[in-house]
């Protein structure tokens, strides 16, 4: 099996090459790995297949076409520009997010009608595709309404992966991924960072910056339940999945407060003094109109799973990040 | 003031000229028309103002900024690759639909950012934006489900429309039209065209086709409440409308027996007798998706106004289009 990974260079993008080494899809071994990303992305250790490894910026016309000249069977679409960055560089945004997204889709749909292409293609959406005023608890069918600019480009692009597989061109399902959390490395340009911030650097007892109150409540799952998603969407029997492709994954609703407790409970009370309040207006103004929580019935009827709380992303973090114990 | 009209050759164009030509903007009148289509339009007959007809497909690169130059006061973006066309011509719908739209958005914003010009934006989007399954009474929240590449590009540029209207590039609003029943004149590409037909043919003695079964349920309203709609969305303001634009517009919820039954009372069994049952399955297909009925529950607090039934919209059609009265 033939597998390309675009964004294959960052956090999740990573994970996900690890994981496809080992484990394979859906009981198929990895034979062929191509990994693409602007950066040119590491070859995964361990791996006795071919490694095609990339630097390309696929919203440069002729770039996808390219990537799709080697008719990989699976294709896991992540690159993107993160929120905060699509907010403040407008062109930018709609270029990588969106038109990077056609180029890809484009590229499959004419190798499509050349030859009868058809490969699987998992994207991953976001939660940001909503937008406030939201319910505590957002059904499978409430609508489009996000109130940024990175939403609004995975927005687009969910309804046309939706025509695109209607269409015939490929098989495509978009995993509407929660907040990953926690993050490991440093900080990027996401606003919703500080998410993972007030837990990664405490519990290396580094400081770390609270820009929001503590009852703000988010949506969130840990980096291996985002690679589970990835990986099971990229199993699943899609006539199961049916025309609405693009599917909200469960996750933990928890507010700031309840963060920081968990924290407390897994490093004690000289971990909750690391972080600093300091609110930043913008990024208060962003979260403001993030999800609180889905229902996701749909996706966990779909048997996408992920943790139950946050003590247990946590200790996910502990166990993949920090070797199973805390320093 | 400055009213820019693209696609204001088709019937809905037409017609908004000629109203926006006695009536002007809130109570503004036009002083000048730039009139834009495919072929050119018409200039509007006892009209004292400046016209500007232009023949231009704004789904090629450059066109828009020619007309954003002139920076009219009020856009109305009318212009569209109907359903059965976009459905049958991949490219050419996406073309018109999809990037004939950004590119105006685009010149707008571009136009904006040199000297803060702010134009109001009255966008045709489509209740072809929602898909199987529906409710009987598709709520305002209700998510977008196109089942259709046109109704894509709708819902597409729905979510562009709300995007650079938060960014303040300007100020946009998307109507959902219901079908727009009874459409004068010849049948189009439309793949709805059959609701019209089956009214209009027999109201002057002509055949007409019905392509699907008696039970079929549509939305529908005038092309005179089309019109009402399009320029209450020019006048209205925006505060009170919010961060979601795109509305869904009141009008009829009715099966094709209850419009015949319509047609019957207004024109007698004769009438009844022209239609010819012949299915088609292509549209039986696409119809089976389409929207029963809208709570329209924003829109109506909003003050847009409908027809309260069908034997209202059949009297609409003989008022403005048979001169009053049955031959």
């Amino acid at each position: 099996m033939h597998i390309l990974i675009i964004g294959a260079a960052g956090m999740v993008g990573r994970k996900l090459t690890a994981k496809l080494v080992t484990d394979g899809i859906g009981g198929r071994p990895a034979e062929k790995l191509t990994l693409v990303d602007v950066v040119i992305p590491d070859s995964p250790a361990g791996f006795s297949g071919a490694v095609s490894a990339h630097e390309m910026d696929i919203s440069t016309p002729g770039e996808a076409e390219k990537l799709i000249a080697t008719r990989p069977d699976v294709i896991f679409h992540l690159a993107a520009i993160v929120s905060g960055e699509a907010e403040l560089d407008f062109d930018k945004g709609y270029r990588i997010n969106l038109d990077g997204t056609r180029y890809l889709f484009d590229a499959i749909r004419l190798a499509n009608g050349e030859d009868g292409y058809k490969p699987r293609v998992v994207f991953t959406s976001s939660i940001a595709v909503v937008g406030a005023p939201l319910p505590l608890s957002i059904p499978d069918d409430f609508h489009l309404t996000p109130l940024t600019s990175y939403g609004t480009q995975k927005a687009i692009s969910e309804l046309l992966l939706a025509d695109y597989s209607r269409r015939g061109f490929f098989d495509g399902i978009g995993i509407r991924l929660p907040t990953v959390c926690i993050r490991p490395g440093k900080p990027n340009k996401a606003a919703s960072g500080f998410f993972s911030n007030i837990l990664r650097e405490p519990l290396i007892g580094e400081e770390a910056i609270l820009p929001v109150p503590l009852d703000v409540r988010h949506w969130h799952a840990s980096p291996r339940s985002a690679v589970g998603f990835l990986i099971h969407a990229a199993e699943i029997d899609l006539d199961r999945v049916g025309p609405r492709r693009s599917l909200s994954m469960p996750g933990v609703s928890a507010t700031v407060g309840e963060q920081i407790e968990a924290l407390r409970r897994a490093a004690g009370e000289k971990a909750v003094k690391l972080i600093r309040h300091e609110p930043n207006e913008m990024i208060m103004k962003m979260v403001a109109g993030w999800a609180p929580g889905f229902e996701a019935r749909r996706a966990t009827e779909l048997g996408f799973t992920a943790e139950k709380n946050f003590d247990e992303i946590i200790r996910v973090h502990i166990e993949d990040e920090l070797g199973g114990k805390l320093g």
